[in-house]
């Protein structure tokens, strides 16, 4: 789009090499950067929290361009994700939003009705309902040397908050309203997906050089519920976003039976988790698509020995194929060890200079 | 073994069809069971339940031979489970284990040390410490006209809840114990493995005519980690219950990508749960195996236009191959109608009835 500034070349000091692999292109060095990279486990983002409501720290550009920044002091990842949270734009389409410090988002009247439904604000204009997180990302796009990631939840993740109310083990609810109420589920997932579409559009024409779509928990669908319920609306919205030269990743976990689903509604690139052994997974949606992952966010509380042995193993399965961008299978751990991460960077981009072309 | 009494003939009116398909032998009508068929769902349970502990349930014979009976009053379910909680020999072996209703299992002083792993007891003699188990195992043996299923959890599963100390969402304790104590992990592993085994011999010898092994949490492990970690232990426990003429059943959650090995580890049958199709689940785990499943228990809250379409496409994916086990992919969940667990059954039946030999 007219608004979308061209990349900064990588020999005025700008790290490109995560936007090349998101594209399939030959890099220098396997990029990396870990899903709340910006998080509890490190003491500098507690030290800001303090007693905020996370909510809030979202909601101010200063707070959440500091946090979202904070990564990239310790460790050289080569992207930074705007700190934000997949209910902030939720927040501000009609439901009253909070979110709970260990537990997750909680809704105040979650939907259980089909006239629930038209609770849902449509259209949503960023600028007039989110200003702060564009202005985060205007600012942040001006003075990161790594490329900004924006985000936002997927339509079915942020369904199944609006109407359990919170976080679920089994979605029953989720599952019961989609197959009891199919056209106010239409209804619903299509008015998410116009609702994300605006607000990750806006957050690229801002200045985000990729967006992540975290469809996190709809791994707990069958294939066939995913074509016939998910995949229409994914579809529209991956297409919307087309041609805006910003990498799509998408995103989710326990999605090892979806994967070519996932890629067939748009994804450039397809975060796996670390159910699925990268090659696996690669082979499943495609060489011609990039892949995102996948290290078990649980074996960073090893010790070093065997995070280094299992990172490259990961990086073997790669097998030094363009279109790899490292990452956790999920979002950094809380108990995690900062330093763990700092060695896993430097780790996969020593082990992978000589792939480079 | 010689306290194993033979099969009653299917003349007199037990019904054999499930044990045979667990040996992959034609049937007449492709069996059906519910894992938690006698649970919160039936108001006669909640009934029997009142106030009344969970675990003092399953140590009650007369009581858990009852629950164990609701649900053959009310449909044509092909096998009986044993009522009971796979803590309840945990809670034998040096532990102290509660179960909190809509939580799930606690315990007490969970290991969080390699010198806790001491405080599990070994050997585990089944007749001395839970002989309330092995009594209601007899007598339903005794009443039954569909086979009775022992079980027990696996030995990861059960490690999960004495090192998390109760349910989890992301296992971090657990893995972590794993990565930076793996003597630790061995011995605990090793020996809930020995008791497991014991148990379930225990139960096959005093009347259980199938077991089925619940690695309900195995499917949060890369496939790596199953390998290592937990695959030598089922190998050994499942060699221990060989030759003993009773199917061996091997369930988890999220075990797509762990389906080969948790057939190579000697499994009669794996149970799997919706995420993955079925035709592709037998096929990964072959043909000579057995396969159990795998309805979404979610599509049981669906209008019944649902519940049918999705069990028939479950049938479909079966193609009428002997083997095939008619379940859902997870426990029955507590806000299912039991009218539609009852219909299904028949459906099932009735549409598989040309497929016999």
């Amino acid at each position: 789009m007219a608004t979308v500034q061209p990349l900064r070349p990588s020999s005025s000091g700008f790290k490109d090499r995560f936007l090349k692999a998101c594209r399939g292109e030959p890099v220098d060095r396997t990029p990396v950067w870990f899903m709340r990279q910006a998080g509890r486990y490190q003491p500098e983002y507690r030290e800001l929290r303090k007693d905020r409501d996370i909510l809030e720290m979202c909601r101010n550009p200063e707070l959440a361009a500091e946090v979202t920044m904070l990564p990239l002091a310790r460790m050289d990842v080569d992207a930074a994700i705007l700190f934000s949270d997949i209910m902030v734009p939720v927040a501000e389409m009609g439901f009253e939003v909070r979110i709970d410090p260990g537990v997750g988002p909680r809704v105040a009247e979650p939907i259980r009705t089909e006239a629930d439904v038209d609770r849902l604000r449509h259209p949503f204009d960023p600028e007039g309902q989110v200003p702060y997180v564009l202005e985060a990302v205007r600012f942040l796009r001006k003075v990161l040397n790594v490329p900004l990631i924006g985000f936002a939840g997927a339509p079915f993740t942020l369904a199944s908050y609006l109407i359990e109310g919170g976080p679920s083990r089994d979605f029953a609810r989720t599952k019961a309203f989609m197959h009891s109420a199919p056209q106010a589920w239409d209804r619903l997932m299509w008015t998410l997906g116009q609702n994300i579409q605006s607000y990750l559009r806006a957050q690229i024409e801002a200045g985000a050089q990729a967006v992540q779509v975290f469809d996190s928990w709809v791994g707990c669908l069958d294939p066939a519920d995913y074509s016939h319920y998910v995949a229409p609306y994914m579809l529209e919205l991956f297409g919307g976003l087309a041609g805006l030269d910003a990498p799509r990743i998408h995103f989710g976990v326990c999605t090892g039976e979806l994967l070519t689903q996932m890629r067939d509604v748009g994804a450039d690139v397809v975060g796996v988790d670390w159910r699925v052994l990268l090659n696996d997974a690669w082979e499943r949606i495609g060489f011609d698509v990039a892949i995102q992952g996948n290290l078990d966010p649980a074996v960073c509380l090893a010790p070093w020995d065997d995070v280094e042995i299992k990172a490259l193993a990961v990086l073997r399965r790669a097998a030094g194929r363009p279109g790899h961008i490292f990452n956790l299978g999920h979002g950094v751990l809380p108990q995690t060890p900062p330093d763990v991460l700092a060695r896993l960077v430097d780790l996969v981009h020593e082990r992978t200079e000589r792939a480079a072309s």
